[in-house]
């Protein structure tokens, strides 16, 4: 049971964390902070924070633990900001996508503050306070990135606080992390965004594609629909990881492109049926074979 | 109301508008026909068809309409295999992705037979006869690609059988079908192949990227469940309008690597951003806001 939980950023990720512990009856107060005034006080009609401020200093003074769960380009900024008030076995955690970032931006903070670098893989394309729902993370992997300075208390609060809301707790090397994240996460949102930006180019008063685009150009882009200066944050922080996805991604299109300008039909069957088999076995692992 | 109605590929697309004549009362005896004997049989037991043969000449020889839904790699050998049995006057149409193709394959047929070129924009990932269902082109809408050498009442005939399935009939031109097609439809399916090709071949023994793979990139890459010989067919067959729309998607890839390269925060935001607002505006425009 956590006494004083902070979230610094009440949206999808930090609003439904704290619903799902409110749920769980796992904390006595629920403190919300961030720049955007509306946005907390919507949180705290939908029942979501218990006491809000715009002040993050204030916000969290007496706090025992603060959930980071701002855009990762506001870390270095909000990190600075809050460390010099945090109390002395304070623990800090986060929720950010890439977590060699987090763990240098958290450098920051004083000795007697412990963060854990964590990073929950559940999410929707959707923004804001009233995105949140309280079984986001049931049955989601929570991936906790601990190294050899992760003070062992903090990382089993952490650690709880976590399964307290369905999750299912990872530990790993915060590399492995970024690397794993960056080609089934990040490169996908870097693709959508570039074929939504592809056909938009495209658009004239004659000639309008998105008029026949169907249900599988809507599920293909959902993630074009997710925040940008989210993605644009994970995109920097994440770079080198990314770089390497891209080029990845980029040989393979390179390939089939060649295929098509030699009419060969053999390999297109080949690549299509690999990707397909590969995927459907993922599904099968998942016990997602009846996707609907 | 049709008499006699010839499904050449009771699958997904064949099984689903024979499935909704029916249950409009549209269509007096729907035959089906294929290779495959046991999908046959299935589309039978299901209600789909009435009679089945495996020999396409059998199958339609007295047939009103002919509605040829095969991958298009068989449109060349089924056209000239069922070409020279067909009464006068039959009505032959078909529901492939890529309609200049369609239309130079129906050439083979004989004077008298009327050929109409058209595609229902819908469908889903899975294939065969058990994936019909009476629905599925409720409120979709139906490209036909009548040029000037088109029969006029027959033309009317295929464009009635789709309203009466519940389609929004619309008429085109085929190469503007074809370009049109080929970026929202086409070049998304080749991304999702890619993509995941990508990801396979990353792993190892030691690192699984599919494990730690969640909702985005199930969505994203649903469509890399496709049938790999239909999309074969499609892409060779539209192979110049798709060579163009991989140039436009890797135009935008390389500008966001390079921007990533460059730590160019700014211009991965206006990116996203614009991604974000032409997809958002796009499903507004559909009545799609609040998607699942």
């Amino acid at each position: 049971m956590m006494n004083r939980l902070v979230i610094i950023g009440v949206g999808l990720i930090g609003g439904s964390l704290a619903l799902a512990l409110k749920a769980a009856g796992k904390v006595n107060v629920v403190v919300g902070t961030g720049r955007n005034e509306d946005n907390l006080k919507l949180a705290e009609s939908l029942g979501i924070v218990d006491e809000w401020t715009t002040d993050a200093r204030e916000a969290v003074k007496d706090a025992d633990v603060v959930v980071l769960a701002v855009p990762m380009g506001a870390y270095e900024s909000v990190l600075a900001t809050i460390g010099p008030v945090l109390k002395q076995g304070a623990i800090v955690t986060d929720a950010g996508s890439t977590k060699q970032y987090a763990l240098t931006a958290a450098q920051v903070l004083p000795e007697g503050v412990h963060f854990v670098a964590g990073h929950p893989l559940a999410g929707t394309e959707k923004s804001g306070a009233g995105a949140a729902f309280d079984s986001l993370y049931q049955d989601h992997l929570c991936i906790l990135t601990a190294g050899k300075d992760t003070n062992e208390d903090a990382l089993a609060v952490v650690e709880q606080m976590w399964q307290d809301v369905g999750a299912k707790v990872l530990k790993m090397d915060a590399k492995e992390h970024d690397d794993l994240l960056a080609s089934v996460s990040h490169l996908p949102h870097f693709a959508a965004f570039a074929l939504v930006n592809a056909v938009r180019h495209q658009k004239t008063d004659t000639f309008d594609p998105f008029a026949f685009a169907a249900g599988g150009f809507r599920d293909f882009t959902r993630i074009a629909s997710s925040s940008p200066t989210m993605w644009r944050d994970i995109a920097i922080a994440n770079r080198q990881a990314m770089l390497k996805q891209l080029e990845n991604f980029q040989v393979e299109l390179n390939a089939m492109k060649q295929a098509l300008e030699n009419e060969d039909a053999d390999y297109l069957l080949q690549q299509f049926s690999s990707a397909k088999n590969a995927r459907d076995e993922w599904l099968r692992s998942k016990g997602q074979g009846e996707e609907p």
